[in-house]
């Protein structure tokens, strides 16, 4: 047996300072199937060199922008396959364009882009490229979430009733102090867009609800508020949700929340049994029939699915974590560009319809909370 | 020390094969302060007497219809003083009614009566005639629930945000089986009111975030449904609350939710801290203050203040449960009829509120969700 | 149908300031089976008569010590039938010989008596004289424990490997205050016997593991500690334990523990599955089968066992807690008296193999920690 | 600034269908502070080589021994500097020497070596070469291991009083299956030395109750059982600790106990608060001060000390699990290859203290559960 080559990986932010690069470094590096080997990873010339020596990335493939870094790339036999882009929302759109356009693989943060528009665009860019848009919604890596979801599949639950899905968290719960460079640009609409924790959240919560309960959404009714003074984007979501089969969920999506860490459960109930699944508890899915002993479930392959197992490293116990689970939309990329197809990775048609999400969420609370439909 | 007389007590439904009946006997009993005395148990005349000799009622004051009980128990120097009524819904209104007006203090289920119109009339009545109307909301007879509303009334959260309130169930999941007494009249609208689930749960869920929030609703935006099939009241409720503070709301309330036995469970979040509780494990309450550690707090007298502890019969770790907290409220009105008022104790004025609560429910659910105002 | 008369009873103790006779006529008047109608409450004739007072005892019904009270009660048609004793430790025994030898029924705190011979002579007595003698191990009375005996005797676990039980408390953590009345009795050799927290709760430890598992222990190695400075008892219980069949089990007990209030828990470990169950969630019973999911058992009709449902008063998800389980022992000790045998009850046998445990544990600590048989 | 650069790494074992030796890659190319550049993989030279190409070692710098190794590597600028030696227990010792002697930093998995005589061996000789020998109990990389040690440290517990201790399995609870590679020597006294579960997981235990506690265990009394029937070692260990201090404990540690995963579990108790910590729930430490309600701390940078948090990768909320806390183990190494101390790293001395454990268990065990002492 021989092993294939790693990925040549560039990258597009995470600088020193920044939060979710690092994320991305560790997942690219745990099961080894990528090397970072080029990057633009600040706008500010001495952050982005000091960054690129820190991550021992030969300076003359630290680039100033990003058509330098494709200029650079293209020219070399052992160029960049593929790109992650992991800066504020408002410049994801242009790099992602440009990469693609360029024929480079794509890893994207959310939401993929601004507006819906832009995110057509790039769907319709990778379709047209027939390049890969991994957009990186991490919670799916999760072994159990996708247990969740084959469970669905299978049945299990009988047609589903209620989807219950809430993203809660406390950090925002203050106006932040200076300096607070992961704050700043998500409380700014000309950085984060028109949404603020319906899109840095909320986009995460309602991925997760259509990935697990494979529902697709119908309208959705809303009310947003700014809790904190002076806020200008929303920081809590209220939602009622209608599902084109019938089902009715609810939507909770806070960042204003003291008590809550990184909130994100879900319960999805059918008419034989219900499921429950919570981020901070990531090992474990609560699985309960009807008129039946609730069944704890755990991350261990003697019952979970093959391709579930994929991403299951380490004996039922052992836990794994958020880490873990981004590292698993890695590891089924790499797989994907080695010919061995992962359909449930979050794509570009994934980032279009969370843009839309967001779209009817905004469009119902301007409008009192009538239902928009998606 | 001299003791006090028992409180002399009649109760109208509850015979053989009732549920709820029996919950209120036990919770007289609990603290010895009431003596079972007289009661119109069944509207079947078999049932009925052989209901008081199960319960060793004296013969002759097993009466055949409210009328009766009161004309019987007027004369007499050991007459009733208190009568609990535990019929289903449809005939509260007309045995409260006759209770208060012949001067006895009534011990009344809820929701308190079919429309918002009655339950004023009870409200009124009561307040014309100085009898106390106890309405059987016993979530908040736990300690720790009166323990939850000290901490808002006292600041402890902060300016409240948002409370999070849900009663979910399974037991009518599916078509009841055939001669589910308890299932049959709650299921009929005739009997249940124009409200499902929404009146024989929503009303506690509603009850309670009142009660621990101290908040007024001023608007709710509603969908309901009928999951189960050829189902005529609704057995799933998703609400969104607006409060004349301004903060908001979420509720969930659903009888047919496979994996939930008796789920009411609430979370209060203000702008320093949050609290969380759970009927199914009643004697803990989550406090969890903004960047600081979650405490877990528990039934016990070393922290409760003393009016709370009036409710709490045995040290921390032995647990109480439902039928403690149950009692709490005989307790409290007991401790009323002999001059201790007990202002937290649900009554007429509460249930009007319920009433109103439903209505809006109702409107919103009929204008497609459009905010109904209370 | 006609009902059965109430069993009349007498009481031993309780009186004004004692905390556990009050349990008792808690546990006695929740189903109606009992009415309390004389006492000797307190050594002390005021409180005694003051007590009587307060419970609406007949002032000539008030006795002044147990062979009075038995002296009276005889001599009537409606005297008591049965005697409940509450008082500290030493005086147990002396009490129950006198009612047992008067023809009376007794329910009697635990331990049962200062030595095991004293626990052989009730039990001879009880024997002997046809009566019944309860002894209060409440744990043993809720639902989800006698649903563990059940599962282990059907054989679900499989041949049983390991018990492991701790009972953990943190009220003795430091020196009582002044006037604690309930510490200062057990804290003194005189009052307490020879045994400190290994007699106030590691009896209930072991009665609730022998109860479980169906296991004879065969011999014990303990290390028994006086953590707190000054104290002439044991505060700390270490013991390894081993069972006629083989099996081998730990048991821990603690009353100087910080953080634990009344930490009774046990774990029963099989060759095909474990169950475990701890007293401050006592509505649910975790069930694990080897590589399967964890299963939770709640307290609910629906799949406990008529004899087991006996003691289930309301619905699965309306918590139930110490105090019913407690009248669970009051009820079925009504049962036995009108005829219905309730074998699991335990009596003086239970007395008596609590007495040899003490014996052993204690045997085996003082030849540091050489295994002593019972 | 400037990156430092990787250090050389070489592997002893871990070769295709070995467990351990992946999550020691794993851990260390986490945080990229580690090249794995040589190795021997296995004694089958197929799988050797096999295994070396799936991992893209150069196939010079594979090596069919250790002596050829050292020998390989030591003629090298680019040589390794560390060898993981990840082979079942009766092969570390040898292995370990050699590169010790050859002047390797070694990092090798537990227990160290087969006997006592053989650890102090290694020990004296990391001393004389002035290298460093990292024992990999990973448990002890946790955060909130840490922050439990540190908070026992500062005294926030009191003077410590008890210790419980537990590491209970279930995988080995039936005789495994043919060609289970991971029982098969664990179960064989020729390779694992001994002791059974005592050695494979009872050091884990062992160990993390020194390092949270800080205590001196003084002697144990041990009973150890074989529960499968035809088993030679140990699968069952019982016993109870005492300490230098005064401090007593109770550790139990199975390997045949169905319902467990990977159940590590500590609970400590002081005289003013008691903490513990689950490893199935690694991202929460309970503390419980004495009358006082109950805290959960998280794994969060807001309140952890800074030397614990070097070990804290991604904010509160977000899982992390056990290949952090194993990398944090790699990470603390490297940052001591570079000068920085990380005096709470498991060296040769603890490994020598395991063994003393294993040899005090061991011995108690002969002698019927005499107390032994280290």
């Amino acid at each position: 047996m021989t092993s294939t080559n790693r990925i040549r990986l560039g990258m597009i932010g995470g600088g020193q300072g920044a939060f979710i690069g690092g994320v991305h470094r560790m997942a690219a590096r745990l099961d080894d199937r990528y090397e970072l080997i080029a990057g633009v990873f600040s706008a500010r010339p001495d952050v982005n060199r000091a960054s690129a020596s820190e991550l021992r990335i030969d300076p003359s493939r630290c680039y100033d922008d990003v058509s330098e870094l494709i200029a650079g790339e293209s020219g070399r036999d052992d160029g960049v396959q593929a790109v992650a882009i992991v800066t504020p929302n408002h410049l994801h759109f242009d790099a992602a364009k440009a990469c693609l356009e360029a024929g480079l693989h794509v890893i994207c943060e959310k939401p993929m882009t601004l507006t819906a528009d832009e995110a057509e665009t790039l769907a319709g860019l990778a379709q047209q490229k027939q390049r890969h848009l991994l957009l990186t919604h991490p919670y799916v890596g999760y072994p159990l979430v996708q247990q969740a979801r084959a469970m669905v599949k299978r049945g299990d639950l009988g047609r589903l009733r209620m989807v219950n899905v809430e993203y809660v968290q406390e950090w925002l719960a203050e106006a932040p102090g200076p300096d607070n460079k992961q704050a700043d640009w998500r409380l700014d609409p000309k950085r984060a867009g028109a949404a603020g924790c319906l899109g840095d959240i909320g986009t995460h919560a309602y991925q997760l609800s259509a990935f697990i309960s494979g529902l697709t959404l119908d309208a959705v009714s809303a009310d947003l508020s700014s809790m904190v003074e002076g806020r200008q984007l929303d920081d809590n979501v209220h939602a009622m949700l209608r599902y084109t089969s019938g089902a009715k969920g609810m939507l909770w999506v806070s960042q204003c929340a003291p008590g809550f860490e990184n909130g994100l459960r879900i319960r999805v109930v059918g008419g034989r049994a219900s499921l429950e699944w919570a981020q901070e508890s990531p090992n474990e899915l609560w699985f309960a029939p009807l008129n039946a002993p609730r069944q704890r479930i755990t991350r261990r392959d003697d019952w979970l699915g093959d391709d579930i197992n994929r991403g299951v490293r380490i004996p039922g116990g052992h836990p794994e974590g958020y880490i873990e689970a981004f590292a698993n939309l890695y590891q089924a990329l790499a797989d994907q560009l080695n010919g061995a197809p992962a359909d449930w990775l979050p794509d570009a048609n994934t980032g279009v319809d969370g843009l839309h999400f967001i779209s009817a969420v905004l469009r119902s609370n301007q409008a009192d909370g009538a239902w928009a439909t998606l």
